[in-house]
């Protein structure tokens, strides 16, 4: 059978600040600038997740996106929508909540339990204009 | 000469929390529910100013664009952008900052200062999927 | 209080055939093209409900949105999504089902039943390339 | 019958330069800045075209989509699409191809022959942040 | 020369049901939801079509796009714009139209076909937030 | 550290033809059609440019994306924006301006000079239904 990838996109929105515990307010300040604005700001995050495998002759799918909404749900939007990245969130914790260590961070919830198929590449939107990807290299 | 509309679409981001202070915490959670989480939430929001006027006839214009960014930007983005609405927005000191109550500031804030033409509305997108208008009634 | 108009945007997939029944085929043909093919095509449609009202000082909301979001969802997305129009949707029985009759047929669910604020206007994209607009004139 | 307005977009590639003939290179420089550029820059520009009318009961329709694209087609975007607008475009012989000025001409090209139903709003994008619109006041 | 991807977007709107004529009723409706509707429903359809070669020296072009455009509208557009993937589409045949099984469909079609360079990705979006891409493995 | 893909979007306008001025104005025009128009056309330009790398431990960053949007708008914006392509932009000197040369020369601008990380992919949207990608290959 053809090896299709499928994507399923989901929102969720929260608060961050670019901080890093280690170094100084001065050099956070100079590192990050508006980011790393004490009282924190926020975004409308974009994440694209996608699976490969094989299609189901049964069923036609790859993997029913509505088990990967609910998925992705559980493990990742449910602990971080409205929320704030930097002390809400179980999976950031200790993390800087940089678009980087998000994507990283979500891969490793994801990556062990998306069945069937596998996770082969997350994305996150965190403006319109800028985002990263990860692919668990 | 004829009277156009012109509009600039500007963002930015920002953290805010939907939160009532004169109210309990128990009733501001049954109100606002996750909008209401203590540790903040945020957006990217999208702010379209509309101005309306005659069209110049040495300009082509009805208001140069470029000077009502200028504008936008000095008295609402470098006010809320990478900022928290609940604490750090001088034009939201006292108010509840649900996106209904934000787009009338921003009005107070352009209205008396945009020239020539004249602010006619305001749109504001918290997501991608909500939005505001206001019109000064 | 000011008049703040909010909208809430939701999506929902349908199939429709465009055909009056009181006409021949070959009239249908000839007025609706291959929006009439006989075993129907769909549409991902896009309805923006639009709701004004002055703010409730206690709440900062004209409306509660998730209040507004629900009250959709059972009077207009439950009934037309992954449905189709011709056959399955009961607000359009009867009905040829344009995008023009369609948002008339939304705006008669909607019109009485929303509260607080009024309903002021509805859009309905049927493709990304043209929609519709009602304000119950 | 209900009164509904139903719109279409339509996009087209052109180049123009922002330049008054009856000023100095200086004068025009100072009031355009970069869209004055001598060798011309260019937009993909979208335009909404909303006719308003009641609902034929017979069709179902305001008007047919198809013959409004193909009327818009004929009178606008065979004239601009892929040209320039100080130099090849009849209707905009003699005036400032400003966003604003475009609108109106295009309006006074359409105005007259779109029917059934009246032409009652345009909306022309130049760039995904600024857009204007008329509505023939 | 180097070689570069080029990529037309196209659209199609279409009805669909998924169902495997070769399970009972009540086993379709357990694996597909409201996706099994029996009277269909229907999806405005995004197609990327995505061809990589060298840089041909006299044109600039990998591909002229107006021929990529019109080989993919011969082939797949025409066939399956307004129609229904179930009943309408001779590429379809006896297929469960999923996004998976329509898009490994629409690379058979295009593949063998497309000169000069070679048919390297395609895209395809269901709704706007679902999307599947295949690359012929 | 986990190799992230951080991506930074900006827009640009400019006018530009599609021509080779080693051929005949009627083979330019056999060739090219409507993008050979003498008096030149234009496109808001969507550029997508993508840097991968180790993410920093210090900053959470594979690249401080305020750091690449300068660098980016130094040697690329600043250079095309408001310009036409033929004529006015250093890259593009005696090189036909469709998008896969111009993606090219893009890439041999930045790739030597974005640090740290390294440039991994360009994508150009020239008109929302076309793009081109290159990964230095």
């Amino acid at each position: 059978m053809p090896d299709v990838t499928v994507t399923r996109r989901l929102m969720f929105n929260a608060a961050h600040r670019v901080h890093n515990p280690a170094l100084s307010d001065a050099e956070n300040l100079r590192l990050f600038g508006k980011c790393n604005n004490v009282n924190w700001h926020g975004h409308n995050y974009t994440l694209d997740v996608s699976v490969r495998g094989p299609i189901d002759e049964r069923t036609g799918y790859v993997m029913d996106l509505g088990a990967l909404k609910a998925l992705v749900t559980a493990r990742v939007i449910d602990q971080a929508d409205h929320r704030n990245f930097n002390v809400d969130v179980p999976f950031m914790q200790g993390i800087i909540p940089t678009s980087e260590n998000i994507i990283v961070a979500i891969w490793r919830e994801l990556e062990p339990v998306v069945r069937p198929g596998r996770l082969v590449r997350l994305v996150l939107w965190e403006t319109p204009n800028n985002y990263v990807e990860y692919s668990g290299e």
